[in-house]
């Protein structure tokens, strides 16, 4: 096989799973049933995609044992019981993530005293400030800003435009995807009027290892105490982490979602998109706030919530058919409270 | 005339609109009744602003026959039924948008085999990888970054600091503005704690022609389908479009919206700022979707809905209402629903 | 002392306390209890973090009088009777901002005409167009872009990757943080599908002074009227404010706020985060919208807002407990009102 390509018997072998077809069939590449062109690998996991799968062009498909003899599309077939993780896992294999090109652009600025360890890659217009520590096999973007102090562990990627503040520290492989902000000062003031002052923002900001932070978020250093962003943690586009936020190992945080000042997460909490945290909260351990959540009190270990202001997630479904099925009631309503009143 | 100069009397032929006072007068400029200084032209559509008229040192307006006599305010008039699509117009004709400056700034690296068409702006810093493509009269900003294998149409203007993923493909004329990034990989994960795995995104992302992308707004790449704008889309700053979702044509996204991944909108769909769509849903063409709507269900062609979760607008709005008549009942009802209870 | 460090006895005597322990101990620095290590001074406000102050590494503590014999924790003792003032005023001696680097790095470029007064920070691949001026002691970040006849006054800092857009004016000591956006072009629009067309922008965007614009914040310019940020106003990150809209003086908005289209905001107003205005409103002098309101309609002076459609909050409160006590008896109400019907 030419770099980049399996064989469909080569790629039956990777699954776990049974070659029905061509096992010689070259495959280059993987994609959905209306995007896959012959040399492609394609998938269907539910019959709802029947007619999308008899009209794909792809070269080879991967589906469910019960869909062997399904008639029209590809002929060659690998039967697996997951066809989604299976073709993930093809995915992976046939198109690495981009090879880095290692080595220091001449147009990039570094600080006095910055360090790196082995190979490293710095994209052109990047801009390092003084004392920053690079890991093993970081990549940092064009353009990137990274300032004085910071300290970036092996395997880090800090995309294009994003920016890590002075002193910030991100663990291990983790990311920060393009035009995100990670470790400026936050939005804390004393004071009213034209007296209101800037509270100083002097606390570090702590990213674990194995996380993302995504394109044009923003992550907030801490005041006194720390800003901390737990192991495995994954953070969408667009949201905003306020100084003093604790976010515990392995959250899922989706896009736009906001989070204020001193509110404390723990492990495993899934957070849907637009959802909002006031300050000063906790949140417990593999809690779920559903997307735009108004959440303005504690939320305990395990509960699942939504709604403004959020509460117990049945109890917004049951409030909200109420509602429904009020609207229709309410003139009888006023009516009998009326009556009754009277007849009291 | 000097140049970027009208008469009153030609910008009377240009709204065909009939001149009241001096066809010589020079109008150098557009503003709102407060903002204009002699020189310029203004424009009243309502005489709820009759107040900042008679105020306005505006050297002519634009206004409805029906003002053709009002007493105070600029002297020179123009009488046209539609004031403010006249001023719209004579606008475009006085001010053209900033002229480019064609040519390539030296500090601009170019990779391998990139090439373009006719006459091309780019401006300092940018960075273009290998392969792209740019079509005639493109426009770059200074700082932008366009990955491998990008392709732009002819007419395309990517703004400062703008980010053009490798592979993603931008149709003529279409503008994606300063800090927005284009067709990042996507959020999206297999797996839970320690063991969670990020989903490889090979999918392309496709925006159309005559689209606009707003400042610091995300737009992600297909996992494996593809993100697809369509032609004529326009989505304002800070917005979200997730891996795989596909917009048609004409739509109107405001500032903020959020579309989690491989939900599908349909044409003409108009979705109000902060709105959140939940993933793997159907948009139909015409909807509409309030400010900050939050969309947990399919939506039909047509339909308008507001709210959390979002249902058709007059419900809610009944059901808004309802709730505010409910209040005050509610003591009596508790009480009536025990009497009733023990009456049976 | 060393620079960069007080006496106990000196901070005693800076925050106006009562000194109890070692008068000559070094304080090197703040932190909050537990991230706190020798060397530095921290703070106990409250009876609920005693715990944390009997295990806090600190040097020293401010604290109220009444915690003067609190067991355990650091035995130089500072009594005050705000302890979190006081340590925001020792911080900000301590260590004060950021030192600039005055000069303007080689690789900057400057349009013609292009101006400043006294002393001038400009970092690394910034680049500032024709006309710009800038006032004493500004300081312009990495890769910041400033667009033509640009004015900024004294003591502005636009950090790095910011862009202010031709035109656009802030006033002395204004902060644009980095990533934000000042003064583009808005999002309106005249026409449908096809024949939609971009109303031109061409009124300013003006900034007062004393204001603060958050990371990845966007603010557009006017249309035909101006973009108007008052005095003293803060913005916290990735929050919008559209075209034409007029804030007034020391208003506090939070994150990711968005404020649509010629939406007019008195003096002191506070937004909570993800709260969204719609266009054309006006909200008066002293106004709160709490979190994540939806404002669609007028807002009084002093009046304080919530949910959607934003309400008085106090409304909002007896509506949602009204809510929740609704949904257990809607269907003895619902039997109810058939069998008053049935009785009429």
């Amino acid at each position: 096989m030419a770099d980049g390509q399996l064989t469909a018997g080569a790629v039956a072998g990777l699954v776990g799973g049974e070659l029905v077809g061509n096992h010689d069939l070259a495959i280059a590449g993987v994609a959905s049933l209306d995007e896959a062109g012959p040399g492609d690998l394609t998938f269907l996991a539910s019959a709802r995609h029947g007619e999308a799968f008899a009209a794909s062009r792809a070269a080879a498909a991967l589906l469910p044992p019960r869909f062997r003899d399904l008639p029209g599309g590809p002929v060659t077939r690998i039967l697996v019981a997951d066809p989604r993780t299976a073709m993930l896992r093809v995915a992976g294999r046939l198109a690495p993530p981009g090879r880095p090109t290692w080595g220091i652009h001449p147009s990039v600025r570094l600080g006095r005293h910055t360090t790196w360890t082995g190979r490293i890659e710095i994209a052109p217009g990047a801009v390092l400030g003084e004392r920053v520590r690079l890991g093993r096999d970081c990549r940092i973007g064009s353009g990137t800003v990274i300032g004085d102090g910071a300290v970036l562990g092996d395997g880090c990627h800090v995309e294009a435009h994003a920016l890590v503040a002075p002193g910030a520290t991100l663990g291990d492989r983790t990311r920060v995807k393009t035009g995100a902000r990670v470790g400026m000062d936050g939005f804390a003031w004393v004071g009213d009027g034209p007296t209101r002052q800037r509270v100083p923002h002097q606390g570090p900001c702590r990213v674990g290892r194995d996380v993302e932070i995504g394109a044009n978020a923003t992550v907030d250093r801490g005041s006194l105490g720390a800003t901390v962003i737990g192991d495995g943690t994954k953070i969408d586009n667009l949201a905003h982490v306020a100084h003093n936020v604790h976010i515990g190992a392995h959250c899922v945080i989706m896009a736009q979602v906001g989070i204020a000042g001193t509110t404390s997460i723990g492990d495993d909490v899934m957070i849907g998109g637009q959802a909002g945290l006031a300050g000063q909260l906790r949140v417990g351990h593999r809690a779920r706030l559903a997307a735009q959540s108004g959440v303005i009190g504690d939320v305990p270990s395990g509960a699942t919530v939504s709604g403004y202001p959020a509460r117990d997630h049945r109890a917004v479904l049951r409030q909200t058919a109420a509602l429904a099925r009020l609207a229709p009631l309410l003139t009888s309503l006023e009516r009998m409270t009326r009556d009754h009143a009277d007849s009291d």
